[in-house]
């Protein structure tokens, strides 16, 4: 079998993608969850090639002691405070970088389009006309419940996920989010940077329909060697976070994959859908 | 600022996580979307230490021929046919290599839990008393439109996105996707394994009421040398589909940050959200 196998390789070589061209530019690199090899081998390969590093406070900062001496390192946790204004400013000295021949790579946490602000950057890089390239990452709300012994997906339970930035509470004017609707889908709701507004969108959850008794986890420094997760329901979630004294960064994860990864702590019967979908 | 940011290094270092422990069991490795180096350095180097590696049609096959020549590979393609045929075949072999006291890989497309059914295998392990450990890999419905330009968030436009698998068409009875409510959330929309279906998906998305203008990209071959998008709008998608013979494997993006991505192709003016959202 294993010649079977090798025979399928020969039949096509994957080209050198254009994010590995090693050109003076811009890189998005993805650091993906925390765990320092828990990224990619293209974005570690980014990473060890750059003159540049403009590094995120949750990116793998483990990584940037093995950048060779004379690589320039960026902490943006240093700049100035603000979130616009350290946009700009992040901006602002990729392209002065990039545009002074030098190789940059922009060093983020998980995925740099999820919540990452990181298409802001591939506009500037566009506008001042620098070449800027993306290197996915490991994306926290898939990557941080897997290692916590949860899957976002299961058959039978769910064929969909969705993935929620709580940075604002529901009823805020400037949220994008219909948590009516939100709630009337049936499948798993992951929350990120939901801790402060977690009561108030368990709240707005239950109010548009979904049951008190959804199970949730919170998984708090997924990945990382202080790694624990807590377990709730969308009715007890703000008393179980007051308790734990849960600080970000947390995933948490919402429904019925939560019940499946943590059967003796949710042993209400899930509904038998599974033997009638045999067919995903 | 160098120093002080290997300063802050000094304070923790990362243990060695449960999933890199080498010890007789299962290692489920997401092997991503599909570009070689778009794999977690966890994952590839857990391959690289199997004893067996029991790969998917979808996992990044060209790395099956940097195995030991000693490793046992078996082809998952080749199994008999029937998914739950087939899922049932891999669980026991699976076991039966493990309890043998074989280091085993179930290698596979994307991450194991993004519908991968990763998590029935880890119940087959479970119940035969198995150790199972995962390494999560980059999702293709995040790491595909990555590569292809397309941002699944960006700021002012989407605090949401969510993952659908397309494998049934809307009206099916195992369903467990709610269109209606689908539909009336605002943000992006993935859909995975959905070519035959989309045209059925795109209409239930208009029914529930999301404009027919609404921009589509279709990501054929995600990542891979072949890769190419096809942009229609929900209203186009299904002729768009027959014009151009799309065939799976392809990631469909829905919603304004494909317009974000292609703005000449999508000329509309975005409903101007971003001033007032200055706080994401």
């Amino acid at each position: 079998m294993r010649d079977e196998v090798l025979e399928g390789l020969r039949e096509g070589s994957i080209a050198a993608p254009h994010h590995r061209d090693r050109q003076p530019g811009v890189v998005l690199v993805g650091g993906g969850p925390g765990d320092p090899e828990l990224m990619s081998v293209a974005g570690r390969k980014a990473l060890m090639e750059a003159d540049v590093v403009v590094a995120d406070r949750l990116a793998p900062r483990e990584l940037l002691g093995e950048l060779p001496a004379d690589v320039e390192l960026v902490d943006v946790a240093k700049l100035p405070r603000g979130r616009s204004a350290q946009q700009e400013e992040i901006n602002r000295l990729i392209v002065e970088r990039a545009v002074a021949g030098k190789r940059v790579v922009r060093f983020k946490g998980g995925d740099s389009f999820v919540f990452g602000r990181g298409y802001e950057e591939v506009i500037a890089c566009r506008e001042a006309g620098v070449p800027v390239t993306v290197v996915p990452g490991l994306t926290s709300p898939v990557a941080v419940p897997a290692i916590a012994g949860i899957p976002v997906t299961h058959r039978g339970v769910t064929h969909e996920f969705s993935v929620v930035s709580g940075h604002l509470p529901p009823e805020h004017p400037e949220s994008l989010v219909d948590y009516d609707a939100l709630a009337r889908m049936r499948g798993t709701v992951v929350l990120m940077m939901a801790v402060e507004n977690a009561p108030a969108i368990a709240a707005a959850l239950v109010a548009g329909g979904r049951a008190a008794e959804t199970p949730v986890a919170v998984v708090c420094d997924g990945t990382m060697p202080t790694e624990r997760t807590v377990l709730a329901t969308l009715g007890t979630l703000a008393a179980t976070l007051r308790e734990e004294a849960v600080k970000p960064p947390a995933v948490i994860v919402v429904g019925d994959v939560v019940r499946v990864a943590f059967p003796d702590a949710f042993p209400a019967v899930l509904p038998d859908r599974r033997s009638a979908d045999a067919s995903d």
